[in-house]
């Protein structure tokens, strides 16, 4: 059953989430309606409500190869090549609707969980894999909406979990029994907390001997007893408190990121998918990375398309769209955003076939698109604020435009070429102004949501240093003589 | 005789200004003590008392080459190569006190002014010199700050002001007589209206035959009637309003950007520098941005000094500052950062000498330095978020870690490397949003203060064309045997 | 029938080519061994053998869809998305082989004229369709190998073709009877002219009225009467005419470019595919272009392959391959490799089917691989010199590590980590030399083969500025509320 | 006494220096004739000549601090800030005379070397300082010429010095006596070892305790006994074997670059500026490297207006100069040219006084400059090669457009728009092949003449990370209230 946007409101408003937020703390619907956690909601209902679609429903939902039934693609195990070509288009589509994350990546670590708990029963007898297939039936089934809880508070980075003055600065079982296992510590840089069905606990780093209570994955209901969520504050995300529409630039969606604490919250071992097998977490790590960082080419490419639609609506108000430098840049934004798309694509096409899971995406060209991103986003905005110009940071509140006493003159002052008004150059700016410096800021997402570009590049060199390297040295030394 | 920060913070109240803000307005010691605007008052007067501080005197105070007066050395007009220096090393060192722009570049316009109404006197009998030498002299006798009023709206960019639809979409003179002159129209992007003394007007493009009342240049007293001041809202300016500390950054330094209106403001003949000279236009916007723009090069350093100390402050805090790719990004913010200051002081050091003016700048090297600079702080800004991390973006506020509820876990899960409190960990991370995205984003003010990176590079094609180009064809034809 | 290489070198003997080198005109086998030529003629000879190797047999063959024979790839005509991907990977895995350019694009020129013709035949009542198929089949059955005649003189480039003080500055036809037409003018910068079976004359820009003459494309036998064949002179290729090994980096295989003349150059009908459809030149310029460039993420990836592997060799020789900054370096050159090679991919899996031809890949990703890769190869370029050192431009030649009085001291003192003799040493310098600065220099090739990057650029921007544009404005302007 | 070139040449001859090269050993007149060393010959006699035209005079003479007398500007010492600018000036205006390095930077070692002996005589009771004072006088009164002897073989580069197997991968002393040492080894990379009388033998690294042998620095006579000078082969020195004009690019200057042999020559003590005193080797090698790096700034500069000059008069061949993407790439050009010159200039700016030394210029600046450099000349070369086009590489030979059967063809085909000539447009792609991948190609000597960019950025990391790193951070936690 694929629901729909109000379904999923509901849903929410029916987890009772209970949100730290401005000093105080709300619950229930009021987590929901708040100010900066609304947009939010809206940006996910939205992607509810477009697998209803009638034009995309032959995109968006498609046939679960564990059940039979139809699901949501976002719920879905690529089993083709096509299905993460798809994924990556998805994305692309759906955050340029959006004009931001719209936060269905979840999935990506399915492939990774169902391969490593493959290996690990293989080694050790356990049962985890089965526990991941029931789980991924059950997210589908219900057409769930998930949010990995990856990052640790890490504390002082070089040294290993378990050798930290404070024993907590990576999540931790302090608990184990015949039920389940209880968890503390914290996840930080966690997006989507209270508008997510299930949390997806993992590991952020490889852990070693020694540090097994660290070694731990499992799912966990977004409102379990324990759970503690805490709002961060972003960027501009106060404008949202204030009832106005112009300034916001994106009207109607956003993001919201938490701190999450876990406050010896029990889990059954039912949805326990690692506990312990240390020599394990590599592999689940890296392979969560390569089969997840693809999409970045879909992901950034959406927003990108909105900053390019916008940049473009600007300099044709100020009718400078046919000067040939605005040309020329347009055109490097467009070539820079169809760089990381082709990324993500073509570590698609280069997947490969793992029996009971899938087809996971080359590791090497998954993690090369998301390394790209989190570098060239930057000239991005650079193209986006040159073409824009000084009105980016000095354009008055819309506040001003409607006193009475002054709208005249800015109304006057700010109108733009053959008719394009005042209050719409004003939009379209704040516009621009969320997708880089505000509460839709991209860079941040390209930087640093999936990973860091400096944690794929080591991957990188991981997936490149063995035979890849060595059968390019081999070709290199027959071409010179050196070997025959 | 010169003025302390609080003599300074006085004036401003007694200017009385009128600031349209919040939908409302404010006049007096209220706009003043706004916290949107304060934050610049107080960088502005710790620039006034710094050239009392014993060891900056030596820098900061000189002779004035007009009155033989000591005067600051923010007013004064410079006769030596070495007076250029000390301009991009003096701004350099102010804004890494603060921050943020120290706001001290009218004077950089008064060369120009200078050799232009020179011009214009020999070629049409005016006398528009011995205005703007009285008036420099009254700047600097009574050490004022003044801010440049350039920018007008343009509406349809690609229609020359005399042939817009709406006359006013640049500012120009509507009425003169006797006394003076009239000016109607608005300045956008006007920074510090509400905190200087003087307003210097200016024309912000070429113009032609036709746009006489177009081509007017003058000083205008910062409360002069008919002036209106509306406020602009930038990134993240509303956290000045909540009365926290640590969410802010830059604690007490900030800027503050305008629209100015000017609804019939009178001006007198004494303060006006040109006036339907339409063939002078040219000569003195090129001139001011050459004579300006390697400021530029001390300016954003002195930001990106702020900016680099607080990313090495982090990565100490995390326990990374050894790690090999941090050394390597921190060397590049280095070198990017001595790369904008080298080409500053190259073009001043390339001054020219013109009689009754002074040293100004090297033309070429000095627009170089500001097209450098309006691209390679993205780059900046990129290696500074690359280090510091997600953290950037999903921080809580101060408020939840002031809540006694969840405090605890908040300044636990913070808490960096050898003791660095969370308490730390959050003022620096939030000082260097305050840099990248926040109300002192140092992007903003390096793409288009002072003239966008576009308009730099046009004139660096205009002074290269001619002889520079010419010679380097003719010695490159030497050495292939095409000429001898 | 697939030829081999050993048939290859044997037709092309008897192909009694003409060419005009080092002052003098040589003929026939002389051509084909002539040490500037003859490494060209090994490139390809590879390429037919590669064809019955019996693990390529597989991806090197396929079934013509115009005959349904067993043909070569590298003959085929696409007609699936997987034909298109394939192209780009037998691309990449040839110039891998032999380190350079694999020379087999001019079946990329096939879609391209198939569907031209379609199209002129439909408006014109003309038959130029017939005879393309008929063509193709003929070089698909023959096992052809030919090479694309496109860039003409210009003279001055702003004056178009027919209005040319000299009117032979593009290739034009002077004369039209029943038979067939003559052809006047040269062809620039074209590659394998005296290694190929055939010539495809192709337009190199788009002609408007009046220029009719010049709106030519047709198949020319490589040694028909009327051509002449002027060699190029390219860097380093002194190096293969003193019989050395060492010094020459790609010891078996190279370039050869030439200049051809046609001096009235008859052509049968049958051979045409345009004949002064002006209209049209614009269609099959941009078709060739698109239909071509994703080919270069294969292409240029192979060469940069052998480049890494040449590069990583020699850090290990130098005992530094583990250097952190070595192999972030090396990381960065895999990240620039994958990035063209995942924009070609790209291309291909967008690819668009047109009936009677096949699939085209999409033409603004097929031309923002080639902008990519335009800029990229120099960064690549920079990496390798930067690990490779000074060695690069000081190193003796092998005449003097023979010469037996110094031959001792040059063996010791370039030996390098763990036994690397100082030969080996040597060799790998010498093809990372020839890759970067000699006559198998990727940058060449990457900026201007099959179209200069500045091209691309203006391709893209009229591919995107319709509809592309049209719809991302619209989702920004409804993201901000400018319309529903 | 300045040199004349004539006199310089004859007393080149008179050196007598053996020469190994093409296979065999030529010696006097015959070294200094060869094709290969006469364009270095030609070139240095140039800088001689230039002292004496009448309108260079004032900047390439100058008094020398030691002696009272007129020396080369080339010998002498900073002693003022000016000094030092003019130092990088006349290396700009000189290199774009001919071309190419003007090769007068041993000069740059003089303050490291009189620096460092002050310092090892005050902690040693050696008396090094007089040997450099006496040897510097010296070489001013006799208006010598020097090349450094820097680069060790190095072999396993991770390995010490002392602890290579082979213990003569870095030059050593083997023999102390009475009268003098006795060096063995070798000096890769070495320019122009048979154009110069002198040799200044300086350790390449830092060398730790253990290495005694290898921390040596002294003066060695071009010509002693013991020294074997082998020759460099470089891209396409060929040419300038065959007596062509046209294809050479640059007509009559060139480089010229050795390996030489050390095979234990004597040195007597008074020509000895170290030895042993390894704890000085770092202060000696990173003041060398410190003090020349700001010339860089003038250096590659001078190249590039002649790149720029060539890339100029062939866009007006072509007719496209006016193109706006031609004049923006153009613009770009002279951006990353005058961004070099202007870091040069402010590492100068911001010299040092040493007493006893003179002024030395900014380390940080100096390091920043060429790492810098080593970076944007490969911007520079794709810029010019974008503009230029395929015809760089695909060029005919001068023998072939002086074949009179073909001749008429190719002066036809490649002349230009307005009368450019094909003979004209081939000298400027020939100068631009040089400039970018011939004889004299650019980017080999950023890269790597004068230190590696690796080299200069962890100069640049060690001259940071004390004061400067910690002031940036002080201020920073002021700023955000961590300190007061």
């Amino acid at each position: 059953m694929l629901k729909t946007g109000k379904q999923y409101v509901q849903d929410m408003v029916n987890m009772n989430f209970q949100l730290y937020i401005d000093g105080g703390k709300v619950a229930g619907a009021d987590v929901i309606n708040h100010p900066k956690v609304r947009p939010m909601i809206n940006a996910i209902a939205e992607t509810y409500d477009m697998q209803h679609e009638k034009d995309l429903q032959e995109i968006l939902q498609c046939k679960s190869h564990l059940t039979g039934d139809i699901i949501s693609r976002w719920t879905h195990v690529p089993q083709t090549v096509e299905d993460n070509i798809k994924k990556v288009d998805i994305t692309r589509f759906a955050n340029r609707r959006i004009g931001m994350c719209s936060f269905r990546c979840v999935q990506n670590s399915f492939p990774a969980i169902l391969l490593t708990t493959r290996e690990i029963d293989k080694s050790k007898g356990t049962h985890y894999y089965d526990n991941a297939v029931e789980y991924i039936k059950y997210f589908q089934k219900n057409d769930l909406i998930g949010c990995p809880a990856l990052t640790d508070p890490k504390g002082d980075r070089k040294v290993p979990a378990h050798m930290q003055e404070d024993p907590d600065m990576y999540l931790r079982v302090v608990d184990k029994n015949k039920e389940g296992i209880v968890l503390r510590g914290a996840k930080l840089c966690q997006t989507g907390s209270v508008v997510s069905y299930e949390k997806l606990v993992l590991p952020c780093i490889t852990h070693g001997p020694g540090a097994e209570a660290y070694a731990v994955s499992c799912a966990v209901p977004g409102n379990a007893k324990g759970i503690k969520n805490i709002s961060a504050r972003y960027s501009q995300d106060d404008r949202r408190q204030e009832g106005l529409e112009w300034d916001i630039g994106n009207m109607k969606f956003g993001f919201h990121e938490t701190v999450v604490i876990f406050d010896d919250v029990f889990v059954p071992w039912e949805r326990v998918f690692m506990c312990g097998e240390v020599e394990f977490t590599g592999m689940l790590v890296n392979l969560i990375g390569g089969a997840h960082r693809p999409t970045t080419g879909g992901c950034k490419t959406g927003w990108t398309d909105i900053l390019i639609g916008a940049v473009q609506t600007f300099a044709e108000y100020n009718g400078t769209a046919n000067v040939s430098h605005i040309r020329e840049k347009i055109t490097d934004m467009i070539m820079y955003n169809e760089m990381m798309y082709s990324c993500g694509i073509a570590a698609c096409v280069k997947s490969k076939w793992y029996d009971g899971v899938g087809m996971i995406p080359d590791m090497l060209l998954g993690n090369n698109t998301k390394y790209i991103t989190s570098k060239v986003v930057y000239e991005l905005v650079r193209l986006a604020e040159d073409i824009t110009g000084g009105i980016i940071t000095t354009l008055p509140s819309e506040k001003e435009f409607k006193n009475p006493e002054i709208s005249p003159y800015l109304n006057r002052f700010y109108k733009g070429a053959k008719g394009a008004s005042a209050e719409n150059k004003v939009r379209i700016v704040r516009l621009i102004e969320n997708l880089t410096y505000g509460a839709g800021a991209l860079c941040h997402s390209a930087a640093h949501g999936g990973g860091s570009g400096q944690a794929c590049k080591l991957s990188m060199y991981e997936f490149a240093k063995g035979e890849p390297l060595e059968s390019r040295k081999r070709d290199a030394q027959k071409l010179c003589g050196i070997i025959k």
